[in-house]
């Protein structure tokens, strides 16, 4: 199959459209190395968010329509009408969408990322995170932390209670933290995390602890009761995926720099909806190429949970593999090891793998048991279909039906299918297809 | 030299000796293993620390006398002096120590330890570190961070201000923070620290973040100033090395534990002085086995600085690589391989020698990518001797007389000629020697 979709110029007269190829992902490489993502603002999704209405609720992956859904991702979809009183329970919300009163739309097509469900509804407060190269702004929540939470497709009374604390207490306080911070780095921060045993995914616990340290001065300083800039403090120390939706609007800024570059192989960004897995590439617009989405097969479960109780992979987090983090740089995170088949050496061989399939190594994030190699960046669709080599992703997996929320973690590969339809679509665009 | 050592019986008959001093060894580090170092309180060293008095200052090392100290601990005892007000001067405090009006005592003698010059005087005040297990109390001052201070040999104005504001505003905080919190396990923050990139004696920045995380909290909640919380808060948020002086009185309470255990060969304390370097043993009671303090051949320059600049090696922080963490933790904090020879195998390989001189792995602090492998942990000084490698140590260097503090870092080894002595007095008080 590799060699049939081998583009065919490729290895004609002085490799032309090779180095036409090369030049243009060199082009997209260097844009994408030379964002500078800083957390500037919260603010509430209906006012920042391009095309969101308060009849639309978005989610992670692709688009897709109610009915495709997966069940977390529906147990989410509701969730959020109720909490934004445009339904009173599961019912009504069903009723509305199954009246296509409610706009559905995935997050990427609003400049917008989340993990998981993904899910963003009008009144939530956003992360802004701006980028201070190219000035653009990508959105995301703040991370929910564990339970029963909508990101991880399960709502209950206490999902309410948070997402309004969050919406009311949290997002406006920190709103004035972030003011009088001055803005905060995100890539001064995941450079020293993934110093710090962080692949910047699946683990963020030190990142998470560095953000700390970069927010409690402008926090108790705010003039605010003690009693509330605690409640705060321990939202962010109790949960070390805190810095995750951080992490992806800022790799979402670097994509976005890099796509739209004619002639470019590289892909700009690979995203699961739960039902689908799809990618876009820089030189080929916004088209997604899809597949389903796969389950996780290497991954651990929690106590009473396996392999048959888990939803294929979900979420727009694989943003950060597209970046190079997350599953590329695995080998910044030996404790990830047990997901990569146990040892430190099958971590290493990942992140080498992933070296195949890149085009350039990114020395901002360094990986120190690697010799300070930076992480293998910048996946090219040419590599991928000839070398057979996925793109390896650290994800989580949450219950496929009861709305238990999150039961496993583990790695999950791209479909190959993906990247062999985005080729195809490469050759017929530029006219180059056998 | 090596086999002339050897201790005659080790080979005799059914190896009776060998077994005996192994089976020793086992008893020393599994007493070693079950401390549980606490930070529990916050005092004045003279109501706590055991014999010292008005006019004692404790040192770092084996004891000395005023005449052969090194300059830089000579600079930071007439400054201890100055800040307790029994000099007014350089002068004043020369003629003191000239005239024999001060005790001069090494900490290692008074249940304490300190860093570099490691002077302790009556009035400052000291982390009390319990173990919960055996119940011993260990003492050490607060880091005092970077710049002109004490523990670097440098004194000036603000070494003096800074002393002052530890002694009456830090350190009764940090009484109120630490009984507050109910006591900090020690052992539960190095344990991350290690899977985070600290090798737990030069770098300590993870967990000094962890630690900062978990007196946020109590910090917060005393009812103080905002002002004066966030002074605190500074003070130890700006000095990545402030978990160094409790890591220390941990190590030390570890291997009081394992002291005195008869027939034991195992080395329970490594100390330099500046000038000296001495080791203890187990089964040999409180004698020093001393050689000259060595230069740190591996070391890293600040600019303007070079190799002829540095005193000998000096500090009771070696205590650390005599618990099996620091450098011969080293391939934990691959941030440190610079010192190492440069690459992230050559800390691996200092790693997997120290594991040849020790006869343990201490599971409680895993080395990640060394597929959480146990730190090599408990020097036993016949295989020092009979291996010829040395205990590889991870220290700072100090300017020799200008007064300059720190001039660069790097890895020094441990005297052979300290275990050499040690394994012959060891044969001569167990009557085994040839």
């Amino acid at each position: 199959m590799a060699s049939r979709l081998r583009l065919k110029k490729q290895k004609g007269p002085k490799g032309y459209l090779a180095e036409r190829i090369n030049r243009a992902n060199s082009v997209a490489i260097g844009r994408l190395f030379s964002v500078e993502p800083t957390f500037v603002d919260v603010e509430t999704a209906i006012n920042v968010i391009p095309g969101i209405t308060k009849h639309t609720i978005l989610h992670s992956g692709t688009p897709i329509e109610w009915e495709r859904m997966c069940d977390p991702m529906k147990r989410a979809v509701r969730g959020a009408l109720i909490f934004e009183g445009l339904a009173n329970d599961d019912k009504e919300a069903e009723n509305l969408l199954r009246k296509n009163s409610i706009k559905l739309s995935p997050n990427h097509n609003h400049d917008s990322v989340g993990p998981m469900t993904g899910i963003i509804s009008p009144s939530m407060p956003v992360v802004v995170t701006k980028d201070l190269t190219y000035r653009k702004k990508v959105f995301s929540t703040f991370n929910e932390g564990g339970g029963r939470v909508l990101w991880f497709g399960s709502f209950g009374k206490e999902t309410l209670s948070r997402l309004k604390w969050i919406r009311e207490v949290f997002g406006p306080i920190m709103k004035k933290v972030v003011a009088k911070a001055g803005g905060i780095s995100i890539w001064t921060i995941l450079a020293q995390g993934i110093q710090m045993g962080d692949e910047c995914h699946n683990r963020h616990a030190s990142s998470t602890n560095i953000f700390l340290k970069s927010i409690i001065e402008p926090l108790f300083s705010l003039g605010l009761s003690r009693d509330i800039s605690l409640q705060v403090y321990r939202f962010i120390a109790g949960n070390s995926h805190f810095f995750l939706n951080l992490t992806m609007t800022s790799c979402k800024l670097a994509l976005d720099a890099a796509h739209d570059v004619k002639d470019s192989t590289l892909v700009t960004a690979m995203s699961r909806n739960g039902t689908d897995f799809g990618i876009r590439v820089s030189g080929i617009g916004n088209r997604w190429f899809m597949a389903p989405a796969p389950y996780l097969e290497d991954a651990l479960y929690n106590p009473g949970y396996d392999f048959n109780d888990g939803a294929p992979d979900i979420g727009d987090s694989s943003i950060i593999e597209t970046m190079g983090l997350g599953g590329f740089a695995i080998a910044a995170a030996p404790s990830m090891a047990a997901f990569a088949g146990g040892g430190f050496e099958d971590a290493v061989r990942i992140t080498r793998e992933m070296g195949q399939i890149t085009v350039a190594k990114n020395q901002k994030f360094s990986i120190p048991v690697m010799n300070f190699e930076g992480t293998p960046t910048g996946i090219d669709i040419r590599r991928v279909v000839e070398s057979g080599v996925l793109p390896s992703i650290n994800s989580a997996v949450i219950h496929k039906s009861s709305g238990a929320g999150q039961i496993g973690a583990g790695i999950v590969k791209a479909p190959y299918e993906c990247f062999a339809k985005a080729l195809r679509a490469f050759g017929s665009v530029y006219r180059l297809a056998a």
